[in-house]
């Protein structure tokens, strides 16, 4: 069913037809905007409250700015909903993260009016300031470019880099600080204070007011803008503003607070702000969730990405099941944690503003002194984490894998060079999904086995997520501990299994063979136990073996596979350059067996967002690609040998 | 020759010893320990002006704190050689950054008063952090947590990400500031000039005087430091210490800026600040090479690291050479992108704090408004260069090997995900040398390799690189391109050569052969030629390949190399997990070829420091291990055939 939009966006097929409204038919278009997307993701899904709380800004923005020549960079870009649908897109919204539909993020392939593809938080500002720098060099002075950054992206240690270097350059850069004190999860740290503590002085409010009134009118009779709120600014920086030096201290000129739902005096103020030259930041003030009431008064967390639910009533729409369902990885690690925890009062928790997503929440909550939402600062929750170790303490640090990559060079440098036993889970691991190829969790595998000092484990169940994390929490005094899981539900309804340690660097047979063995690591080793059914019926008699750790590798299994097969296929949720597939090709090589070996995996291309079956079988590794890449080289065989 | 310590300093092997002298003897300290520093230097080499800069402060610390029960963290390191002295390693000083020898920074396994290995900067805060929230869980009210870190080092995300986290604390952390205004080259980006803003204020800077002394004071008659300071604090925030904000702003408690020169005013301002709860920051004021007429007053850039001088005359000692040397690949890059740049206006270079190292230096002498210096930054110099690609510029990013782990996700995320062409020059690639474990480029090959749209070559001499710079700044429209090299020299005194596009993924054939290849990637691959010469004279025809791409590999070579051999060795500069070696088996196993494969590069261990040749010999890949690699190979065939 395809959502009709109302009478003023049915007309808007790019932001010219918008610009040609008049400004006072602006509400009523927010109004409708509002509507299309709690219409859509009610039926669809898809991230909800971040795109409400932006509607008005999307309006004002493209009502103002002359995008695409203009550059609109959105952080995090999950709030684009409005601006995909202003900008052409409004026809194949329902197709919004569904696989081959449109991207849940900009993304430049998409649209022209997607100046720069996000999905990682917190790098709006640089991405602004190298276009920025690029259009003075290129001496296009009336361009402007546009940062959009939440209050929680603004943790991140990257945008931090970025003011630091837009304060000294002389460029057309306006950051907007979208400020609704949430990213995913409730913001943490001493810079939300700091804007809190802004936004609700009641004298520096009143004022602020005062000022953008004053401006807004002297604005309509002609005056310079830049003249004019340089005066004000002046006044007012001496008593009041004070509080902005934050940001005046990085020199960038600060304005605001404003209210992020007045649409137009947002128009009013991007109009004025267009006109001053410089690095500048407008502080603007939202309401994730804005305009429907269950997700402006209900949890905001809950309704960042609720799934569908009826628009109506706002219920959530919950799937109803006969029997009992696997757990999700998530929520295993989350309980398995506090249940570790309890018993071992060494164990630490730590999250760069994932608690909901990754399961945190539950040792947060029961623990508050022994968990740790540090922001959207995944850097910072790594070297934290290492500190923790070094006094004894065991920290869990749970990342998403594809957020790993961030915090890259501190697994490398302060956790494996000072072989500091710190363990990471991997949350997120191989195929994302919907959130798509910004969100894949590709690389991890390669990226961590090349180093020393890790031991790099992924789980094939339940079971073996408990005991892994079990093992990691024994006493170690060295070495860090990578287990990589996938989102999403695992095998076992029965999933609270006593716990086992699992020695390192060993794997299991799962079944005999003799024709081919097939060697997994992790959740997709589930596959592989479909296939070898199948082909047994089939006459076909297939191995499988689990590794579960991709270092150390288990040298005595594989001395067994390499002695007893010559074909093998390895399959893994991950890039095949590098990963599984090729430490076994490693060990093959360093013992000098020959075997003809198929890896399966991640492709050497970008893969775009959608189921993970889905995902798994476009690039060959779900049950049926794994299988016919058995019967392929079992075939080779017979054809070879006939 | 040893060198002999003042009378004083020689009577130090731990900092009890030091907390055993009377405060008066301090500046007489402080004065025998600098001119061990400078004595060791002018004749071992190490890093210089940071050192000096911190002399007493070092000494203060260590007098003040019960280190190692308090925890001190030095940010990057290169500053702590006169704690380094003071802690017990005065006589082993000498062996500094020597192979075998202790290591140019902190490290953990070297000493217990060393509490967080350092290299990379901007960690500190991040780590201190996490001691002080495990102390504070452990209820070890009474330790403390010291994080010394510089202007330049706080640019970095990660720092940022460590203070706003800080701010929401309540530990016992104290954020020492060592603001002289530099890093390795001087410090750029707003921060520094609000630094300075706050330094400079005469009235400012008159009422902190006055607040020190009050506070010295009071504290003598027994007060509780904490009650006075705050009050002192309440006073003056409301006026003059508005300039604080920047921390204020992040529930830092701001204290400074103190002239970092004073030993004596520093012991009294650091027990005062040890009774004070919370996290804090202390703005301590220092010159680089403090001390030392000829870095005091000379370029602080070359006073960084001179090598040996003459300690009389300041004078720095250069090699002298009867024949042309090869230049640095550091000056042929520097050269030859100002050359490219020239004759094509759309180039653009960005380095991220490391403009001599890099030789960026030259071109942003030549040409300011092409030439960036974003500060310690890694993150966002690989986005900005995005940003500066977006809009159709060519961005020349150079950052070092070991460094660019630290802007891996922005490589992934922003560039490659992308598809979108920029160019990194991977400075540092291999073995750095005496700096150490933190700074070898050993990781680059496999962290790159898996990733998507990605080139990633690695020249074998000067003109390669200067051919690889040409191709790399053709029009393309896609594709990011990375070229590894590494520190050093090259092998062609006359290496200014024309530019001759290179066709992406072929490699050359150095040398025919037929009882063996060898398969080399960049500079290491001279060892090669050298073995195959030696090898010559003893019968034995081994082959030689340069491969020159790593991604995409020339498959043409590897069919011919395939065909014709059954016995190869892969040689690279990089980790053998996943790296150069492992994409040759990667295409063999895809092939189905079979053959036997020795990969030689740097082992799955932390490799410490030494010079480039000591650590290639231990990793068994200099020539002598080639040559073994190569004969151990062939006898082993002959041992078989036989």
């Amino acid at each position: 069913m395809l959502i009709t939009p109302g009478p003023l966006l049915a007309k808007i097929n790019s932001p010219d037809d918008l610009k040609k409204l008049d400004q006072e038919k602006l509400v009523q278009l927010c109004d409708e905007l509002r509507h299309f997307i709690i219409d859509n993701v009610s039926i669809y899904g898809g991230h909800f409250g971040a795109s409400l709380g932006v509607v008005e800004l999307t309006v004002a923005l493209h009502y103002v700015f002359n995008t695409p020549y203009d550059q609109l960079v959105w952080d995090v870009g999950h709030q684009a909903y409005g601006h995909k649908i202003l900008t052409g897109r409004r026809n194949v919204f329902h197709t919004n993260r569904f696989y081959g539909g449109i991207s849940g993020f900009p993304k430049r392939s998409e649209s022209i009016y997607d100046a720069f593809g996000v999905g990682h938080s917190s790098t709006s500002v640089s991405a602004a300031l190298g276009m920025a720098e690029a259009s003075k060099y290129l001496k296009l002075d009336n361009k402007q470019h546009i940062a959009v950054i939440g209050d929680g992206a603004l943790t991140g240690g990257i945008a931090f880099e970025g003011l630091n270097n837009a304060g000294v350059s002389n460029t057309n850069l306006l950051i907007i600080l979208n400020d609704n004190c949430m990213s995913i999860d409730p913001n943490v740290g001493a810079l939300k204070d700091y804007l809190t503590d802004i936004t609700t002085s009641k004298a520096y409010n009143k004022l602020k007011d005062e000022v953008w009134n004053l401006l807004g009118k002297l604005s309509t009779f002609g005056k310079s803008a830049q003249e004019i709120v340089s005066k004000v600014e002046n006044g007012i920086k001496s008593t009041l503003l004070s509080q902005s030096n934050l940001f005046e201290s990085l020199n960038l000129r600060y304005f605001g607070p404003v209210d992020g739902h007045d649409v137009n005096h947002l128009v009013g103020v991007l109009n004025d702000l267009k006109e001053i030259k410089g690095p500048k930041i407008l502080h603007c003030v939202t309401v994730k969730g804005k305009g429907y009431g269950p997700a402006e008064k209900g949890n905001a967390t809950t309704w960042h990405a609720p799934g569908t639910f009826d628009k109506i009533t706002g219920e959530i729409h919950k799937k109803v099941h006969d029997t009992p369902q696997p757990p999700k990885y998530q929520d295993v690690f989350g309980h398995t944690l506090v249940e570790l925890a309890k018993a071992n009062d060494k164990i630490m928790g730590i999250t760069p503003a994932m608690p909901s997503g990754s399961s945190m929440n539950i040792m947060m909550k029961e623990m508050p002194d022994r968990a740790f939402d540090v922001g959207i600062a995944e850097q910072h929750a790594v070297t934290f984490s290492a500190g923790l170790a070094t006094q004894g303490l065991i920290p869990f640090c749970n990342i998403y894998s594809s957020f790993m990559q961030r915090a890259y060079d501190q697994v490398v440098h302060d956790v494996c060079i000072q072989n500091l036993p710190v363990n990471f889970c991997l949350d997120r691991a191989g195929f994302a999904g919907a959130d798509g190829p910004t969100h894949h969790g590709a690389y991890d595998i390669a990226y961590l086995r090349c180093l020393p000092n890790i031991i790099v484990s992924s789980p094939m169940n339940e079971a073996e997520l408990r005991n892994l994390m079990y093992t990691a929490s024994l006493p170690r005094s060295k070495q860090a501990f990578a287990i990589r899981y996938p989102r999403g539900q695992g095998v076992m309804p029965n999933w609270k299994t006593p716990f086992e340690e699992v020695k390192i660097g060993t794997g299991r047979k799962i079944r005999d063979g003799k024709d081919l063995a097939i060697l997994t690591i992790g959740h997709i080793g589930n596959y592989a136990v479909t296939v070898c059914e199948n082909l047994a019926k089939q006459g076909l008699e297939v191995a499988h073996y689990d590794l579960r750790f991709v270092k150390p590798l288990d040298e005595a299994l594989l001395h067994e596979v390499f002695t007893s097969f010559k074909k093998i296929v390895t399959v893994e949720d991950g890039c095949i350059q590098g990963g599984f597939g090729s430490a076994v090709l490693e060990f093959m090589a360093d013992h000098q067996y020959q075997a003809e070996v198929k890896r399966l995996g991640i492709p050497d291309r970008v893969v775009e967002h959608g189921e993970q079956l889905e995902l798994h079988n476009e690039c060959g590794f779900g049950p049926e690609g794994i299988q016919q890449a058995v019967l392929h080289m079992l075939e080779h065989v017979s054809t070879a040998a006939g």
